[in-house]
């Protein structure tokens, strides 16, 4: 029988701390009873909640930490202040220390992306870590990224996250060869950025095992789902992110209005209700809650900072996959292999 | 009595060439029946087209045109063959004569771009052109820009296209002070790239007459309507255009897979019916069709290639507006204002 994968929780990340975090992981024990669970947090706040879940709490270890950081502090601000002493910080350490598989936050992604490049470190032949999410598509699923960490990214580092989303889609798809673009403003090979064209001609180049490289995708076969990774840099990848978020919820705004109108849409409504909780179901951002950081020498997982304990079980069950699935080999594996095959 | 504007169409422009371009530009002298038009194309395809409305007929000068702009042409191949004799170049060309108020064309858009800058030339103090959309939003409509042109611009060219659109805003929004965001990724004075940030400096610095600047706005208050004027490099703009359509594409999806399951949901659409008809005409892309060409000695409508009649109508009349409200006249007092008061 395999080891029980284990946990380490930033339980007073998020916007509501300790209250999402510690129902949000009995949920996910629910589904996953083998697993064990590393608190760290202010014991008082957290140890109460605790008891309250009797089968959580004889799964948990929990780690006192004196420092909460804060949802708006800066990365900078949050290294000074938290190293050694957060619980943020203490949920990274016990990865890189190895008494958990995978750490979860709720909490600052700048604060969490600085303190696990610091603790944990960027892997080797990686340049920069990158944050990739899960993206529902009229097919199912794709990885996106990155999503907001590599501000800037160059073609090389455009190419390790290509290894890197596919390494992911190869545990979470259960797919022997996920299919990779590059997402740019036209489909031709003449379109787009300098980085993007050149990326383009790397990743033609040199063909990478466990990988089927597509070519370039536009902003719009992200929802149409044409490609299991789509990656881009940072700043354009966190623009369509958010884009998408909210054109979900203006078309939802739309909806309830026309709804609303007139009582033949109210009756239509009524009787139409469990398609439309289907569609909300379906359009439900807590059900992907959580964003992988990809290129460290560890597992660290990002829940949005408002979602509740629903969302931040999802986010539990994300950091459980990756770490039974071994991540962290799949993506070695996968840049060694690239390594040894573009050195003669 | 004022003139009546004129507008030049590319008769042969888009997937469906006169076929959509006449009966739209029928449909939009229906509103504007004082506007005149002038038509490039070929002669046999469009005459007959023509004849079958006499009041358009009446109220058009078609002009014969040899060449006709493939819609896969690339720009700098399209400028070498179309030049002069082209259907595009001779609605461009109409405009730079004097002959017409604006231009509108539904063929390619690098090409109508490439044409458009050096037929029309770039106006003088503008750094290149962009392209504006209109973003329909929660509260109502947005400008967004650039959405394709300006691929990698600069800080003082964002800071040029915040004053674009913010004139473009006066006219179609009738705002005497439009608000303006430039899009980031995060609303903190210290995040993002640099010549976002650095963009944001000057527009802080150097208050603008007629523009009410608003800081940065992210990927979701595209959506939520939060400024007039949405301002991004065109690589970003595209990709976020791209992923709104897609996005909005992907839910209409689920709606209708969601009315279908079952005999409820099929009986609750068809009473809620007038309801999705609503919604449906809500998002209708064709409503806010036309994406403007901002920062050249002309007004140049770009419709989209795969438009209809109601669709190209609709390019038309934002071209009547431009036009109408002298689109060229409110940027060069704006970017004088701004001129002036750099200079000692």
């Amino acid at each position: 029988m395999p080891a029980p994968v284990r946990i380490s929780l930033d339980a007073m990340g998020g916007d509501n701390g300790a209250n999402v975090v510690v129902p949000g992981a009995a949920l996910a024990l629910e589904r996953h009873p083998e697993m064990r669970f590393l608190m760290a947090g202010d014991e008082a706040a957290v140890r109460p909640l605790l008891e309250a879940h009797p089968r959580l709490a004889a799964a948990t270890e929990l780690r006192h930490a004196e420092i909460t950081i804060g949802m708006d502090e800066k990365p900078s601000q949050a290294v000074r202040t938290g190293r050694w002493k957060s619980s943020m910080w203490k949920a990274i350490q016990a990865v890189r220390d190895g008494e958990a598989d995978a750490a979860v936050s709720a909490g600052n992604t700048g604060a969490l992306m600085a303190m696990s490049k610091i603790c944990l470190k960027t892997m080797a032949h990686v340049e920069r870590p990158a944050i990739a999410a899960i993206w529902p598509t009229v097919r199912g699923e794709s990885i996106v990224l990155d999503v907001g960490a590599s501000i800037g990214a160059d073609a090389p580092h455009l190419v390790d996250m290509a290894i890197m989303g596919a390494a992911m889609a190869r545990i979470i798809f259960d797919l022997p060869q996920p299919t990779v673009g590059l997402l740019n403003v036209g489909t031709e090979e003449i379109k787009g950025i300098e980085i993007v064209r050149e990326a383009n001609r790397m990743l033609r180049e040199t063909p990478i095992p466990g990988l089927a490289y597509h070519g370039f995708v536009e902003g719009d076969d992200l929802g149409r789902g044409t490609v299991d990774v789509v990656v881009t840099e940072g700043f354009t990848g966190n623009i369509a992110l958010k884009t998408a978020e909210g054109t979900a919820k203006q078309i939802a705004a739309y909806l309830r209005a026309a709804m609303n109108r007139t009582w033949r849409a109210r009756l239509g409504y009524l009787l139409a209700r469990d398609a439309f909780d289907a569609l909300r179901d379906k359009m439900d951002p807590r059900k992907v809650n959580g964003g992988v950081f990809l290129g460290l020498e560890g597992v660290v997982v990002k829940s949005h900072g408002g979602t509740d304990a629903l969302g931040f079980a999802s986010a539990i069950d994300m950091a459980y996959d990756m770490a039974q699935h071994q991540l962290m080999r799949t993506i070695r594996d996968m840049l060694g292999e690239t390594s040894a095959d573009a050195s003669p």
